[in-house]
């Protein structure tokens, strides 16, 4: 029997209705031939309640309650949603992680996956139950404590069941009926991809499309487990939403497939560094121990100063989130206390945004960079900073630019058209 | 080390002021140089909202499904309590059912116990460990599933852990402080017990003073283990509270210990039952099927009527809950109608209330029906049915004379002496 893995976010089992609702998709593919897995997440609203209790009970809470008490959301719904199964005459049985067993490591509250075996649930397959509903974001350690993936983690657990099984796609239930070339909010020119390369869908996860977690798709990628996004809110077939998946499956690859944007960052400059072998070292190390997730880095040239007592100096930029830029202010202060760095100043710049065009066709075409630059040009954008990856490349400009930037670039690269 | 369970029901465990208020109970029965296991209820009002979104979703639904959905609460509680006590510096943890494990049978919503293997709990006391907080009211069956004990199992989770760990005392916390020789409601003469016998306890549960589950009192009574009945919302200490154990442990019983009512009780009559070997089954038989809880029977003399056609005829009452009369209507209708038994007619008096007096003292003291008569009689309340046992004697009455009656009985006991 052919298998499926469906995954429902919080939004689509958010109240009995829905519940009912998401159990109508199962039984449509129920009734197309397959088996089904079918991974949930809790009510929406309920994590952040038990977030709430944790967190008021305890400040440096213990993980492992943390887990325990976090993951009772998705059992819940687990049942649920195998109990309306079953009122609609379906073969449906609920599972709690430990049951699977769904074995990770003792990392609590961000655990990986050791293995998920097959036996338990592949024997009440054989006894001809059509569906599994395994509670999402949840497993167990080896030493029988309740684990969870971190936040957002059912879409990781739908992928992991999906390479376990085998399962011919994955289809992540969500508020949106798929992937698209940028935010529909920004511009109605936005078009809804069809088909996206995993790499491409992994750059847009990182850059702030919120569609599906970095994580699962990278698991997606590394086990080649199709995935598809599409609505819960809508009538659906077997061709809607968009399907993630390899390169190879994409016949027709435009060069760009989207733009993102990421509006809380910020460009922080360290003025006339001292420089010398190892000085990047000094100020990222600093940095990275104090939780700050530095994302692009310039360096400029060095110069010597006319007449200045110090040697070569050079100006070091980097951006980091806005919610971080104290503490990496912190950071590179306690640096020059301990000796570790030398600068003139900190200048830090908060009004800016991130744009980005991802595209898996950059890698045999050149130009991207040059027409990327001149519609921004056109519009009087300025560049602050760029990196550039094989298939992305990436922007810092004043943020009151964003939204125009994103629309100029969206229409560049003749994106509305399929 | 010596040690303690503490059971905390729902109210005590409603919010996170009041899980705090728990742990400091908690923390004093370590400071005096317990280990402690404490068995917890959900918080107040998240098993019914369980109940309701299963019943939402699913008419006849699957039990097993209920279970896995239900005993979510408590999971939710221990952890919290967990937490808590670490914050207090005491070295806790949270157990679920399938952790400890507790072994249950497959009867899934009414579960019963088939074994609570220590070791996992007691290896967490030999590492150091000086709380396991345990979900109460949950287990697992031999084929892994998730099972609950019914409603207020969780008392029943406290006493059968007592049992297994071979606890000093059981130490069940809610919201009075302790068992009263009756409803203070009623009389403030009403005197909070010391000590209270497993056999008297066990009336009075069944006899509608809500403070124990009848079934923890019997699992108590087998096991021999002494159950403490005291506040949550009181500063407590170890003589605290109501001490339920072995009559022998009772120096100087009383003849009776407490009076008890039920207001919601009906007597059917039935009249001119053809009176004939095997008509009690005929009558019964059928009521026991359909669910009703007959309490009460009383079979007058039977009679032959002058100039009768039928042959010798008896008149047969019975007493059960208000909202069964309809129900057992319906049997007796039912039976009447397969020609199992005849009658000349139902008589339904659905505004009496049972009292009864309950002491381990009656088996030896004779007198004690004659005082209740007196008493009774003196306020002018006519008796409807009596029926007794070794150490009860019941009562039915008018509902209005409910109050009265008890407070009379209080009396002529003198139960408000010590």
């Amino acid at each position: 029997m052919p298998l499926l893995v469906m995954k429902f976010g919080g939004t689509s089992v958010a109240d009995l209705a829905r519940i009912e609702n998401a159990a109508k998709k199962v039984q449509a593919e129920v009734a197309r031939g397959y088996d089904v897995i079918v991974i949930v997440s809790a009510m929406s609203g309920e994590t952040n309640k038990m977030v709430g209790f944790v967190e008021g009970t305890s400040k440096l809470y213990d993980a492992r309650e943390y887990d325990a008490v976090v993951s009772s959301g998705e059992n819940v719904t687990a049942g649920l949603l195998a109990l309306r199964l079953q009122e609609m005459d379906i073969a449906a049985r609920s599972w709690q992680g430990w049951q699977v067993p769904i074995n990770t490591t003792s990392a609590h509250s961000s655990a990986r996956f050791i293995s998920i075996p097959r036996d338990n649930i592949d024997a009440k397959f054989a006894e001809g139950f059509k569906v599994a509903v395994v509670a999402g974001f949840q497993g167990v350690s080896a030493e029988g404590r309740i684990t969870t993936l971190g936040r957002g983690g059912s879409d990781t657990t739908a992928v992991a069941f999906a390479a376990a099984f085998g399962a011919e796609r994955c289809d992540i239930y969500t508020d949106v009926d798929g992937v698209y070339t940028t935010d529909p909010r920004i511009t109605n020119k936005a078009r809804k991809l069809d088909k996206i390369a995993f790499e491409e869908m992994l750059e847009l996860a990182s850059l702030g499309a919120k569609v599906l977690q970095t994580r699962s798709v990278e698991l997606a990628m590394r086990y080649k487990v199709r995935l598809r996004v599409l609505s819960s809110f809508e009538d659906t077939d077997e061709t809607s939403g968009t399907l993630v998946c390899d390169e190879d499956e994409i016949m027709e690859s435009k060069v760009v497939s989207g733009v993102a944007y990421s509006r809380d960052e910020a460009k922080v400059t360290l003025v006339r560094v001292e420089d010398r072998p190892g000085i990047a070292a000094a100020i990222f190390g600093p940095l990275a121990e104090a939780g700050v997730n530095v994302d692009m880095i310039v360096q400029n040239i060095s110069e010597v100063e006319a007449g200045s007592v110090k040697g070569a100096t050079t100006d070091m930029t980097f951006s980091c989130p806005t919610n971080q830029v104290a503490r990496a202010q912190k950071a590179m202060e306690d640096a020059v206390a301990a000796g570790m760095i030398t600068y003139d100043g900190i200048v830090v710049d908060s009004d800016v945004a991130k744009i980005s065009v991802v595209g898996i066709g950059m890698r045999s075409h050149a130009g991207v960079a040059a027409t990327m630059f001149k519609a921004l040009s056109k519009e009087n954008v300025n560049i602050k900073v760029i990196a550039t990856s094989e298939i992305k490349i990436s922007v810092l400009i004043d943020r009151k630019y964003m939204e125009l930037a994103v629309q100029a670039l969206h229409d560049a690269f003749e994106l509305e058209k399929a």
